[in-house]
């Protein structure tokens, strides 16, 4: 099973994949989109539509894990990741893939065992569990990997995941 | 010059055509696109973007209007509503027409003349202007032949419009 997580977000859109074979499991990429502040909204939703489809193509993951979002500033904050989340999940979804939501109590709990976690500590444990060189930058990469990871564990362990 | 003028929405989202050649306006057609309130929303979202895509291919509009949302009941509201709108914004972009946004208030304004309008009004406003044997419905559609008008309206006396 190959499983793409993805921690939506507007400037920055980290991404994740991960290859699970039984309890074996093994990286196969991360990285960002980034689309400009200063761009045109649909522009900056057509990049992050574009190159979304590139890596799905490049890479075939046969299921997606995204994190949900609860918290914002105001309700225009909101509206715009909402903007990027519709893109997000209709991108996947017109890909054909599954699509399973985690929010980010979750995702923390299946990667540190609580809740809760300091600054680093997502990117140093997946660092650690997929025997990593180099620590996964940025953050959102970081943060996807750990999605991933959570629907990894939710797969062997049903229960937890909310499918779309 | 052919708009398509959009009221943006989740579960009726309206469309609206006119041609405008120098002062003269016609009805190329309207209606509104349904997504089912119990349907996951990447379904919802993919069948907006099937939908509009059809529309825009079988009429060929030259520029699109959409309605800007201001007033959300609450947080979760306006992460739904970002979502469709989301997907609408790169649907007319990836289509490549430009996309220019009207508020609520502008659109009253062009249509009966002030900022505020009674229930019905904006269908027989638009009924009259353009011609119509009878009143567009849904409500839906009706506000976005009126978004169309008032983008036809601005391009005559510039000033009102805010490209995206």
């Amino acid at each position: 099973m190959r499983i793409l997580g993805i921690d939506p977000g507007f400037g920055t859109l980290g991404y994740g994949i991960i290859d699970a074979v039984a309890s074996r499991v093994e990286l196969v990429d991360y990285g960002a989109i980034y689309t400009e502040p200063g761009e045109p909204i649909p522009d900056r939703l057509l990049k992050i539509y574009m190159e979304l489809k590139k890596i799905i193509d490049f890479h075939s993951p046969s299921e997606a894990a995204v994190e949900e979002l609860f918290f914002f500033r105001n309700v225009t904050t909101a509206i715009q990741v909402g903007e990027a989340r519709g893109v997000i999940l209709l991108t996947l979804r017109e890909m054909g893939l599954p699509i399973f939501e985690y929010t980010p109590h979750q995702v923390k709990q299946a990667v540190t065992g609580y809740g809760r976690s300091e600054k680093g500590q997502i990117q140093r444990v997946m660092m650690k569990f997929l025997r990593m060189k180099e620590t996964p930058k940025p953050d959102d990469a970081a943060d996807a990997l750990a999605v991933a990871w959570c629907h990894f564990l939710s797969r062997s362990y049903p229960g937890g995941a909310r499918k779309k």
